[in-house]
């Protein structure tokens, strides 16, 4: 079995013990004689598995009762839909902060279902930032406010909600979930498409406040939160294998110390690659203020389009893949998520450090 | 290993051999050092199974090159919304056909969108055969008209397109895809969720012909045909692993001789069980016409709640698996998919032989 260096953005690298743990039980989960992907999503069996699941991920961030889990499919994209659906019910009016390509997908399409107001964007400059926010800017009422919390093309992070405000505030963690603490009670709801830190792609998960739920009738059944969590996520069948994928994931960041412990690791990956970076005369980083700089997406380049292109096809050559930038940005881009180890950024530095004695 | 035989209703069996191929090289796919789950939906490698995939199926179901293939998310229950959304859009009303449970879930989830015509139902009788339809109750202007193939939780099956009519037709073929000959060019649309004949849950193939792309403008994003066409299933990232999962159900039922094969197999596995349920004196069939019944969803009862609970449970403990028939119809049902073999059917039989000298 061959494996490389993977920093691929979503998909993306899974943990090696939880792809050999699902690996040896495939054809026969649990010794039932069938794979968790034969059985239905309502035998016992299976129930065991959606119900750890939720109930590890619950543990994991400390998700308080008068939350709901819910496992759903579409990605963050039909969240994008479903979230202004569900929540503009009251004012018809919400906030969205445009600090990148997604968050600025997530407002165009809330525009649909009512009026978006964008406070603050660091569009301008091509998001190299992240946009200033001040609490004013929040001074007409509306449904919730609307923020991406980590910017995976370009590499910033916010730290924490950014605003002091009584807004149910909705957050896309879909790059960043279970990579460090987070206050859930701070939110109304958080979101995350699972590719990245989670599962394989396919699987949503969303952690909503009971208040929130059932705001608007007359939704259509399957884009209704209130209709998933009267179902327990099983108005319809779910993506069984991906919630498989995801308690497996779960144990597996238990064994790590939970989000804490991992978050050290994350902490200590992300401190490694940036350190280079800044001692560099080659390599520089992307974003322009280090204060906004992402644990999770590193994004850096050598300022000469040619010679990213050559660093990006060399490293794949050694091992080392899927480190070209999103087209949006140029560049490179080392998605260092859960399952990247201090490892794989070891090699990535060694690597970075070769080419550029090199060149 | 061990290795039941599983006649879930879905998600249901998966032919072994894929499970084994899947399973070897789940770490570490092509010798790319990945597992295929954890690879850009956008990378060479995963557009080459998506495009495999794709070609497959256009050459298994003869799917005409004016209807475009789509491989969404949110199974047969997302389409029951997507589809009065984009096709509504002339007349702003449609049949449904009321032959089961989905059926009638179909029909509610469209008056959200417009005029729901009924034109026969089954209810009335609990659907133990199929609606008596004729082409004059579709006299009427509408935008499509929708029926449910076969009716999994009864076990009543349509042979082919009920109806003379040029008005579009739109059937759910969720529990009968790939497992007899179809002819698309008669459909305006056929879908189904992958989690009975295709790959695990969480794929849905939709087969959309060209004309009925694109009706309704302003349609949310991810609910829009038009849009999911445009990027070639990949607006936002797909559910790669049922879709690799897919191609290989897919290589595997070129195997068996392709569609036309795999009917025979189905007509000889049908025809056993149900030969011997006729000719049964503890066991009958609950379709109560023989014309109507289901190829894959064989649906009996010995009418004796009891006994029929005791035979489910013994059954089990016996290694035949899922045989409990859905609590709205009650008694027993074998769904005898793609993946469900010979001999599969033939323990199955010989297991109720048993039964009944015992009984």
């Amino acid at each position: 079995m061959k494996r490389v260096h993977n920093f691929a953005a979503g998909p993306a690298a899974l943990p090696l013990e939880v792809l050999l743990k699902a690996q040896a039980e495939l054809p026969d989960f649990n010794g039932i004689g069938m794979s968790v992907m034969e059985i239905s999503h309502r035998s016992k069996d299976f129930k065991e598995v959606a119900e750890g699941a939720e109930s590890l991920l619950r543990d994991l961030m400390g998700i308080p009762d008068n939350y709901r889990v819910l496992f759903l499919q579409g990605g963050a994209s039909l969240q994008f839909d479903m979230i202004p659906m569900n929540l503009m019910s009251r004012t018809k009016r919400a906030y969205y902060i445009n600090s990148g390509n997604f968050a600025k997908k997530a407002a165009k399409e809330a525009r649909l279902f009512g009026e978006v107001i964008e406070p603050a964007s660091s569009e301008d400059c091509n998001y190299s930032h992240l946009p200033l926010i001040s609490d004013d800017m929040f001074s007409e009422d509306a449904d919730y406010l609307h923020f991406t919390y980590n910017n995976t093309i370009y590499g910033t992070e916010f730290r924490g909600i950014p605003v002091k405000t009584d807004l149910p505030v909705v957050s896309d963690m879909t790059s960043c979930i279970l990579s460090e603490p987070v206050d859930v009670s701070g939110y109304g709801l958080i979101y995350a498409g699972a590719q990245k830190n989670i599962a394989p792609a396919g699987l949503t998960v969303v952690i909503v406040r009971d208040d929130l739920i059932g705001l608007n009738p007359s939704l259509p059944s399957m884009l209704d939160y209130a209709v998933h969590a009267k179902n327990d996520s099983m108005y319809n069948t779910p993506t069984t294998f991906a919630i498989y994928m995801a308690k497996l994931v779960f144990e597996w960041l238990k064994e790590q110390g939970g989000v804490e412990g991992i978050h050290r690791i994350n902490l200590e990956k992300a401190d490694m690659l940036y350190s280079y970076i800044d001692s560099s005369s080659l390599f520089h980083g992307i974003v322009d203020n280090k204060a906004d700089r992402s644990i999770m997406s590193v994004t850096f380049t050598t300022g000469d389009k040619d010679l990213d292109e050559r660093f990006s096809k060399e490293a794949e050559e050694n091992g080392l893949t899927n480190l070209k930038g999103h087209r949006i940005a140029g560049g490179m881009r080392a998605s260092i998520y859960n399952a990247v180890t201090l490892e794989d950024c070891k090699a990535l530095v060694d690597f970075m450090k070769e080419f550029e004695r090199k060149n």
